[in-house]
């Protein structure tokens, strides 16, 4: 580890020769290998822009030069190179962030890990360089060609082409795959560009025989420019980054760490926009990964280095249910459809996709397509199942209320990684869902608690044909199922304890995967000599009239959720309870309305209190007077 | 009106001879000036696109094909052509929807008002065709080239791009503008293809050449096409619609109306996604119209037809004094500039514009860019505001969550039009703003009630540089002020009764515009021998801590917002209360959760018992004991 234990700061990387630049690449792949095999993390990523971001950091100067990585992923190359090498606690509470973070480093500027937000980061940060005559300062992101599929990246690209003088420089990862391989016109267009052969060599003879001629930046570029032009169908064919007027470079050897340098120089003193071309592979120097075609070295948990094997292969969870479960559908249904944005393997679609490929459809890193073309097909006589991340609805929340919920449209909508996900930190957690959909007319959404009744909810959901439908679930392992002692007008309950003659009646209410935590407040609170019914019901938006019968009957409700608790089932719950005169007091726990750093589930349910002792706690405290 | 009271469907249209169709399209201007001119309505728009409706309405067969109008303001030609010429009522309770309305007629698909989901709902719709076998029905996307800056055309072109055989027609209504001039790089590309002449006659030729030949249909187009491409330097530029893969017609003579015929015949017999390009005129045929450049003919309130002028010059407005107030802070604030999303006017940032134009910022029809760009633009030293139309924030949530709050940037969002909006339907009120952003980690929100509170809101607003703030007020006219009484902790009194010893106390809230409502609810309640506070926050979000204050000192909270009721501020309060053991009844009325049919404010405020009486009634109600 000579090399890169020396580098504190891009300045001590600059100051290396190029000739040091290969075995110091070789360095931060064997780090990266050696460390994230120990702790998880985004290793295929990383591996393929290693020189890449060597090249960033040698032409441009951090943080005076602002870098924006798209989803943010890929920047651990990013981090060693600014003084962060201690990824022993990576993605663990305390321990380094698996995306850039403003309290790690000056050197990190967007913490979102939202998808194809990095250009009109970049545009807003060139727009007010300019407007505060910063006219030195460039602004640089780092885009996958995948997030070039997302909407924002276009209208960003529409805004940022209009400018003939501001500093930002695209560069445009295409490694042909975000999770899946990119998809559409625009993959198309890539890799026309990409196939074209001889172009770098041809501005490589053009720069030579232009800077004998004493032609300088700039002008060498336009030089070129219109050189290539001319030639166009000879070199390469013109591009639509061109006829939108963004200067376009490339393609180059992404993993040429001169050539990348070569061009980022002349985009950096080109003073327009420029759309440098990178093409790289996805885990990069790391056999396992580069010989995968499921792209399982995304995102990894702990794997053995050597082979890439998991440490802990990973129980049966959730996302395997609805893989099963949407296949039986469809064989039954052959109306219903699948549509993933851009996840196909991630959210559990392949089997579907490869009984049913005509009924499958990956619209790139594009949710508002996602449901705004399901309803269409439902329009058309499909019942399309749209199955996305829940944090990433959220970008479709508008398409969701007037395109899908507006016209009544039969679209069943599955989130996974709904509630805590934990070290993906803050941008991931699946906390925003339910109280952003309880504003959308109509909309049914059901929170199973276990594989049966995850099961279940999706075969009523996809029978709804006139509203859109939620299902929810979490990450990980499924629990134990949790079967109902007893239905109420559709409500379950999975507990009741009688208490003595004249007890107390406390209503816990367990949504989803809170179904758990709410069996063990419920027994807590009987130990305390209450009268207590555990309720789960599967669908609870609209709330279950039961729910709010039950809740008339008791003396105190206390209601668990793992999304936020303003705004959430908890607080739907009092409002139809209040409307019918229910005065009943009513206790309300879930992820409070803040932002979460990066840990586990665990120790972010127990930060925030949504823990068996803490509703215990705050049940008993509510039933004492004051 | 001769030819048109023929037409009662497009069977009748396409009976009429080619020489008919100009004294139709005359009859048809004469009649939209004249009816809209007294109802009001989006005049410019439709006398845009007489010739191409007609032209659409004779080549495909709705409904079996399917027209898709993106934000379905131009739809009036359409409707006038399938059964509906009765525009009486226009955009009035019980008469025609402003935009397309399946209740209204088969052959309306999409409600929707928001712009550029066109293309998704044509994919979709395409998609499911081809899944279900229906090789025959075409799917025909009408969208304007300020629609095309939107992300969700980006997202959807792309995929449309990917299929060989969907029967996808893309009609792009070019004039140029949407609500202002369109911006960017698109709109340069569409106007060096607007300018490329010869290139119709060019295809006529061809046509004629080959048609002589015999060869039909989808071979005769791709012949023309292999030309195309082989002499396209001479004849046109490449554009990038081609370089994504999909078929390029154009551009034609949008008012030619056999020009249009020929275009779309040639588009439908290809078999495969099609642009057709066809350059319109905003306001074409109407002089007032066709001569004005700020567009005021977008859409017009009731007007004098023969000058334009309006019946009712419209009183000053809540726009006008954010109009006012938005300078005065940039004549003090060199940091604070202005971004827009293609409604420069219509939001009020016109005389921003005027006297700073280096920071004022039209980003297209790109909600989402407008507000990740603020954030980047706040990063880098600017206190950015953000003025839209409240129901479009709707697409920028994961934004303004993600990019905005999560950073903690100091953007400030000026909501126009919160609340009823009435007459455009149900997709234009601003009803979900304050449940939406309620979920918004450490976003501030203020509701004015009148001019000296929104001036204040803003002053207060753009000081903040740590949090998103937001401002929201109604559409139309101001009221007159309605000072404080007295003022607790922040939170304003604007009315106060004693009541007689012992009387039962109410704090009544009105949000926003409800603080008349409010005022009259307290009136009437005081009448009634209640002891009565009337309060009215201008932040509201976070509820003020003084306000659950009063809530813990009263018998019963009412109150009163021009939101939807679940979720929203009252819900809030609700919860707030109960957290710290208040127990006060709450009665909250709001927007009940459904979409609203097209009325005046006051039928609709009627409706959803929105009214002092309603308020009155429930809380005199929720104190007499069950």
């Amino acid at each position: 580890m000579g090399l890169l234990a020396g580098i504190s700061s891009p300045a001590d990387l600059r100051r290396l020769k190029p000739q040091q630049l290969p075995a110091l690449a070789a360095e931060i792949r064997d780090f990266l290998v050696h460390n994230v095999s120990r702790t998880g993390g985004h290793l295929g990523p990383n591996l393929g822009v290693v020189e890449l971001t060597l090249a960033l950091h040698r032409v441009f100067e951090s943080p005076k030069d602002t870098f924006v990585f798209d989803t943010g992923h890929q920047s651990y190359v990013h981090k060693l190179l600014t003084g962060r090498q201690d990824f022993s606690a990576l993605r663990k509470q305390g321990g380094l962030s698996g995306y850039p973070s403003r309290t790690e480093s000056e050197h990190d500027v967007v913490e979102n890990s939202h998808a194809s937000t990095a250009l009109s980061w970049a545009d807003g940060i060139a727009r007010a360089n300019q407007v505060r005559g910063f006219d030195d300062r460039h602004v640089i992101a780092v885009i996958g060609d995948g997030a070039l599929t997302g909407g924002m990246a276009w209208e960003a690209l529409n805004n940022i082409a209009e400018s003939e003088d501001r500093r930002v420089i695209i560069v445009v990862n295409d490694n042909g795959r975000s999770y899946s391989p990119t998809i559409g016109g625009l993959a198309h267009h890539l890799d026309t560009l990409r196939t074209t052969r001889g172009y770098e060599q041809f501005l490589g003879w053009g720069k030579r025989t232009l800077s004998r001629s004493g032609a300088p930046g700039r002008f060498a570029f336009q030089a070129l420019h219109g050189l290539k032009k001319g030639l166009k169908d000879v070199v390469m064919p013109q591009g639509m980054f061109e006829d939108l007027g963004i200067k376009y470079i490339g393609p180059v050897d992404g993993h040429d760490e001169a050539a990348m340098e070569r061009a980022l120089q002349r985009a950096r003193d080109f003073g327009a926009p420029v759309i440098v071309h990178a093409i790289t592979e996805k885990g990069r120097g790391y056999t396992p990964a580069e010989q995968d075609v499921a792209d399982r070295f995304h995102a990894v948990g702990r794997i053995h280095p050597e082979t890439g094997l998991p440490v802990a292969p990973s129980r049966f969870g959730w996302t395997s249910v609805f893989a099963d479960e949407i296949v039986r559908i469809g064989r039954r249904r052959p109306d219903v459809v699948a549509i993933t944005a851009a996840m196909l393997h991630p959210v559990g679609l392949a089997p579907f996709a490869a009984e049913f490929p005509e009924r499958t459809f990956d619209v790139g890193i594009a949710e508002q397509h996602a449901a705004t073309s399901a309803a269409g097909m439902a329009f058309a006589g499909l019942h399309p199942v749209v199955a996305v991340y829940a944090t990433f609805l959220n970008r479709a929340f508008d398409q969701v209320l007037m395109d899908v919920a507006l016209h009544k449209a039969g679209v069943t909508f599955v989130l996974d990684r709904a509630g805590l996900t934990g070290d993906d930190g803050a941008s991931h957690n699946g906390m925003w869902d339910m109280a952003m959909l309880r504003i959308v007319p109509g909309l049914r959404l059901a929170a199973p608690r276990d594989e049966p009744t995850l099961r279940a909810a999706l075969r009523t959901a996809v029978d709804v044909d006139d509203a859109p439908t939620v299902v929810r679930y979490p990450k990980g392992a499924l629990v134990d199922d949790i079967p109902a002692v007893t239905e109420l007008d559709g409500v379950d309950v999975i507990a009741r304890h009688e208490g003595p003659d004249g007890a107390r009646r406390v209503l816990v209410v367990g949504i989803g995967s809170m179904a758990g935590t709410a069996l063990a407040t419920g027994e807590a609170l009987a130990a305390h000599g209450l009268a207590v019914t555990v309720a789960s019901p599967t669908w609870v938006l609209p709330v279950p009239a039961a729910l709010v019968k039950l809740a008339g009957e008791a003396d105190l409700v206390v209601t668990l959720e793992d999304g936020v608790v303003d705004g959430g089932i908890g607080s739907m719950l009092a409002q139809r309870s209040a409307e019918q005169g229910i005065t009943t007091p009513q206790v309300h726990r879930g992820i409070p309305l803040q932002f979460l750093d990066h840990a586990t589930r665990d120790q972010i349910a127990a930060a925030t209190r949504l823990t068996a002792a803490d509703a215990t706690r705050d049940a008993l405290a509510a039933l004492t007077p004051r």
